[in-house]
């Protein structure tokens, strides 16, 4: 009998994921992750050179991402159906054997193995390895702390109403907003509007070579989906 | 010249601490870490199989913890001493060599090594390493995600006032709370009159081998300073 293993990877910097993922990822027999069809994938890429040249892959292709709208029914049932496919096949490979799920930053952070991890409950042996979060390479990048003494942190995703992220924003010290991409617009406006702009912070690929660090009211045109916009904290400081 | 290297240990199992602080550690030749007087120290504790021998120890013994209310300008004078010292210290053993300060979860999530990177801008170089937080510790250790598509995720103290605490409670999906110790009768009349005590859990000493799930619900007595109250997020899910 076999397990199946959700390592963790960190925020991108292969040396940020813990030891026992990369015990996990390096003594490897089957690797699986999920990836844009056509892409190699931010996971699989963060791996490069720690597989053993042993390793049977498999690349979990999503059927969509953002072509269609996460409210259309179509966007469920083919999500639906593509987990559903991917438990089955884990299940079966669990049957003799390992196999290690990559998943970058944190899985139980608005990761998409959770949606394995639920179907696979009572069917197969499921280990998490936590990670570092996307979000704390980010922080990290900045050279500021995100959070002092009291504070309270707020992470909401760009994907909420322009109403909502500007009431996010106004009522928290501390923020960090996800999924940004074609929402920046409007989270810009709603920055504005809870006073916050100018204090903003757009990082991308914080952790790996080409992060870039900038202040949110410097950058022009567009950005990553998986950019991430920070305020930090300025709470008590002895 | 040396620098002064803040390693991110994780949640408490030293197999969580990235690959890059495990050999910061294992190669140092002075570390630092702060405890209360008189322990031997979480963070020590965690690194006690992985020093070389010949590793030269400072501990940093806060002269003060919950003793004095924070509130208290006392406090605030004593530990701003407090770190004053310690930092022209690591700025002089930096001189000639590396000093890596051990913190435990994540240096820029709450941390105390932030007090004293601010007081070393521009006298030494410091080097900041994430970690895996306390929080991602505890959620890993219920076995369920914490946010799902597009949850809203507050990470409060439960230091805040019961008013605050009910607020922060009813006007998120997933909750995370810490430093709950002398705090917990107050989070409770908060989370019941949120609506959302049935729905939280106790986590201590996550990942750690006498690490400890409960419901809230089932909880009596008292419990440590830092351990972890979370709510999940309930949010979408294919």
């Amino acid at each position: 009998m076999g397990k199946v293993i959700c390592a963790g990877l960190g925020p991108g910097d292969p040396d940020l994921m813990s030891v026992k993922s990369h015990r996990a990822i390096t003594g490897a027999r089957h690797i699986a992750y999920f990836r844009k069809a056509g892409r190699k994938g931010q996971a699989r890429t963060i791996v490069e050179h720690l597989l053993p040249d042993t390793v049977q892959e498999h690349a979990m292709e999503y059927p969509v991402t953002t072509e269609i709208h996460f409210s259309d029914p179509e966007y469920n049932r083919l999500l639906s159906d593509f987990y559903d496919q991917w438990a089955n096949r884990l299940e079966e490979i669990a049957r003799t054997d390992d196999v290690v799920v990559l998943c970058e930053g944190d899985p139980f952070l608005y990761g998409s193995f959770m949606h394995l991890h639920s179907r696979l409950q009572a069917r197969a042996e499921v280990d998490i390895i936590p990670g570092i979060t996307g979000m704390s390479g980010c922080w990290t990048a900045t050279d500021q702390p995100i959070t002092w003494g009291d504070d309270v942190l707020t992470v909401a995703m760009a994907t909420l109403s322009e109403d909502e992220l500007t009431e996010r924003a106004r009522g928290t010290d501390a923020l960090v907003v996800m999924k940004i991409g074609r929402n920046l617009p409007k989270l810009r406006r709603a920055l504005r509007a809870a006073g916050k702009l100018n204090d903003a912070w757009l990082v991308e690929r914080g952790t790996m070579p080409t992060q870039s660090v900038q202040k949110l009211t410097e950058v022009s045109g567009e950005v990553p989906y998986f950019s991430i916009v920070l305020v930090h904290g300025q709470g008590r400081r002895p």
